[in-house]
């Protein structure tokens, strides 16, 4: 219950500390059968990696993933998938100075609240790097939608004051620029942007889109697990993140039931919407339409500037953060989250195929001949 | 795994249909040694009902709790509390139009497509209704809180476009207000806007905040289970939410880290922070400052004017609800934030008594002498 | 966590005392669909009524059932089923005698060690009436298995000394006996033992045998969560059971392996075993064949001798129990048995649709169409 | 929910396949402050090693565990502790024999009817190895429960025929003799009879006993999480037991309630009990004593005589199994009985800190001053 795992059916659990020996992540529920190479996992890795662009800092992570178990002859076998990322570029620097204060925007302070003391190298378990196994368990999640005919995509939507034109939309962008904004011109706006926030010493936060396509009508649960609940504990759960919203979000709470209502209506013998405020959940549950989600992130709490703190024996003291940050989360964060909403939407479809007697009835009789 | 349960280790589990014979929860894990009547509970259930004011509809809910275990000698005894509320009002009208066809912005659709049939009185599982097991179990959950030095306040924050001044704030008026405001002006500025409301047969959102006082740093856990994780889902999960903040919320993403971060500062010996900006929450671990959280409320769905939809033979068709439906939903959702944060809070901080290993040590060294 | 809730997916949560208002059960994650009425439940119900004859006691429990939620027109929703039953034959003895102090062979003295006091009227929530809201929930479990081709049929394998002679057994027996003996003539003989243990205010013990049919082979979790492993739990979890055995059981840890091996063979096309040591589970996963489980009950603490205990001032004193208690719990004990593992069978059933990955393809593509 | 995970708040997941690249554990929810070190956990590994001894074949694992992550400055953090075992020891020899058969008594054929394919090497996930992941946290939680002043002590009892005799119970044997009896001279009868076996290409089942002492009253739950259910859960998930046995176990069956109920008596102003046949758990619930568990394990499956069995192609075979296999598993089992009855104590431990409200009171206030 220490909150290291994650998933009902589709279960994971990570673990590692951003200077430890390694990272890893541990799949438990994995289906059997699932065609599986660590280039599979590698893809999604690759997509979050620092150091790579003139927008973040030159820092240097390979973060190769290895299987160790759960995969035989290529595919899954549907015991525990056991996933290590060494950890290579850790500088072995003189952590004593931050060791001996409190970080402002940083969980020092509050881990050593609950823990009584803390692994302050390079933030530890709280590092941003903590989300590699995430990123890890969310490429095979990924993989499973795909055969199952979802697919889930996350893009940075906005990055300071600089929004993306969902008419330019240019899925493509995503995974070549590097804001990973899928609009080219935000891109250069938004790069811009941060050069200018480098260069004050500053940083800046920004928003993070995702959509689910292809998702059945029908899957999630009415109360405390309600689709739209579940992705908001799993996006939430990413360090910066402050706010969730779905569908039409906090725009919802100045609209009118006339204007927000979505209604229904026939299209090729199927029920569908013709707007789709609600981002495609209704009373928690799916409704066929696509799912849309936003994640607001805060700005790198790591900033160059002078800052007040409080040191470990009580003082008030005036401090410089040194080391390599990134002046904004967001595009590294792209592929967390979309590895997040995939975890929680393939383990809500395992959930779900119990829901009707006749599901169970069909496969158990099947089972029989 | 159907979703009626939430907590860890104070654990509920609600129960009842709008129109079926009950409505109910159980609580397993209350500590025993809790005074509680069935008077503690009813002011909380007191709160969330229908019916009292100009701009709600005048239907009548007595929503009275009674308890039938769990609870010995005016005390909880440590075993599961069985709550019921009966259904008293439930109009036994006739709902074979309803059952027709599937109303936009409620989840009819999404139910049949999971279950293959819905229970289409009054909206079933998926009614309002199903939160008065919540509120009934808040209620306790808040009343330990309060032993524990712990507070939780929610109220209204706006309602369409108008909203509460934060420099006005007067926490009686949360009790007293029809729109439980915390501010006289705005509470009859928003019911003059929700009278026109009702005249143009539409609804309106809103948003409730939710202030939690007194926590004591180093509650909450740091990966998955970050107590805004926890708290975003606790609130999502309430019918209508459609986005959660914490903090600054959505501002984040608009914001400079030199703005953003909170600087630690020692006062009467304790450290705390100059601002708060984060929210009370550091890496998902509570910082000693007061928690903030803002839920967005989604318009009523049920709106007087002729709306767009399909039957169940698949025919776009018009239909003009009938029945009792408020043009709101915040004022009497107030409570159901608060009872939601109350439980997630009182939960993080059982779980959190085991953290250290001097903990057990004391605990369990006490037990022997 | 306070340990009422029991099973991951098909999921139920008990409350209540024995001299309380009534009890109850919540069933969560109960498929929709499943044709349920209240006369279902009551006839497992029934099985477990006290006062029935010659070798029980004459107290008499109407053990009513009443459906509050998650029926509608005669059918499953899908969400929570709410069960009642409520306390009508407590008499409204005193208790002062019994609250002073701890009774051998019970839970007095462990329920105050843990929570400080204790609802002592009828043994609280330590009666074995509290067993009635799993034989309501277990009544379910055991409806929809059969719908499914699976039979779950637990009878009284010994009382004392008494055992059955498997070469008579008499299915229809179970229902009809007073020790719910498969085999008229130990009956008799059980009888009469019992007789003469009440004439010297004495109890005795049994053992309860169980026998899944029609079970697939590939149900269950290879590592924690093996089908015996949770078969264990859920019968331990049943008072006054301090042994349970699979298969051959306690006669494994002297067999040799020669002896104990079940050799495979081909038996009309499918794989079958030559005889089944194992009790149809092997490496924790069911092999298909029929599974096998046994409870060792031990007699019922409550015996009308003088006995020697402590009292709450903590001296030792001698006391000689009065009330209404049967002399063997063992032949009301046969449904809870069979309740418990119908539950835990269902359960794996339903975890089990997500196993393969084709299932999940063939599900969802499926839900396309 | 796959079942690689166990316990509540103290939550290990294992994972690994007996001749993939490694096996291991994470445990989550372990207290910070632990003082720990490789060498801890490795005397609880060595232990359970093979190729050791007369009565053992001369096969040879390492398994040196490593500690990856949640250890820091040679104190646990309270995040996860991540531990691998590389395999080393793997014969690269040819499976294809074993691939194409199911062997008695062992999950070959379960796991493919579940997963539709099996890792046939060494048995995958179904051998004994994985219990070096059990062993590993066992160690951990071992220790914490030392620093609690709960020791666990499980022994050999019995060998096929040949038991100890609890009058010269010498606990250093336990560490020392090839059977892990303590007695010697039970040991050296053991070691002739296992000769035997050997040399008739047979194998023999046995007993474990398993003792923890020094356990405060009050500790379980009264329902399904009773500490015995849990502990058969915990005891029947090792591959091989098909009996758990608690107190007396199944001699209650044939006990009389004049004999069975143990008399509570003060001893030292402590109230204890005159004799413990409920070993130590009364309603779910420690009662002070120490609690006794029996575990029956049934003979190594892999015998050396020609068995029949069915191959793939669903022909009625003839089969002698080759390789490396103990006759007996006992031995080397003792010490994962012991884990899994630490890991099930001091769970509870950790849940139990919330039972009462003055618990919280008292925690939460002194973290105030």
């Amino acid at each position: 219950m220490a909150g290291s795992t994650f998933g009902n059916i589709f279960k994971i659990t990570t673990w590692g500390e951003s200077h430890g020996k390694a990272l890893g992540v541990v799949i438990d529920g994995c289906p059997s059968g699932v065609s599986l190479t660590e280039e599979d996992i590698q893809v999604f890795l690759d997509r979050r990696k620092p150091g790579q662009t003139a927008i973040s800092t030159p820092r240097k992570e390979s973060d190769q993933v290895e299987i160790l178990s759960g995969v035989f002859n290529g595919r899954t076998t549907g015991t525990p998938i056991s996933l290590t990322i060494p950890n290579t570029s850790q500088k072995s620097s003189d952590y004593s100075e931050i060791a001996s204060y409190y970080r402002p925007g940083h969980a020092d302070y509050t881990f050593e609240a609950k823990y009584g003391f803390r692994d302050y190298r390079g933030g530890g378990r709280s590092s941003a790097r903590e989300t590699a196994g995430r990123v890890a368990a969310g490429a095979i999640a990924s993989k499973i939608l795909r055969e199952m005919g979802i697919t889930v995509t996350a893009y940075t939507r906005s990055i300071g004051p600089v929004s993306i034109d969902m008419t330019q939309f240019d899925k493509e962008a995503v995974f070549t620029t590097a804001t990973c904004m899928p609009d080219r011109q935000a891109d250069e706006k938004a790069t811009d942007y941060l050069k200018e926030c480098m260069m004050n010493k500053d940083s800046v936060g920004g928003v993070v889109e995702c959509i689910i396509s292809g998702m059945p009508a029908g899957i999630g649960d009415p109360v405390f697990d309600k689709l739209d609940a579940l992705l908001s504990r799993a996006i939430m759960s990413i360090g910066a993140v402050k706010a969730v919203e779905i569908g039409d979000g906090i725009h919802v709470s100045e609209a009118k039931g006339s204007e927000n209502n979505d209604a229904f209506v026939m299209r090729d013998g199927q029920i569908t919407k013709k707007t789709n405020h609600a981002g495609g959940i209704l009373g928690g549950i799916s409704d066929g339409s696509e799912i849309i989600l936003r994640a607001h992130f805060k700005p790198t709490p790591s900033i160059f500037r002078e800052q007040e703190t409080v040191n470990k024996s009580g003082e008030n003291i005036k401090v410089t953060i040194k080391g390599r940050h990134d002046p904004v989360v967001v595009p590294r964060a792209v592929v967390v989250v979309e590895s997040m909403a995939a975890l929680t939407v393939l383990d809500a479809c395992m959930t779900n195929m119990s829901a009707h007697i006749d599901h169970l009835k069909e496969f158990y009789n099947k089972s029989r001949t």
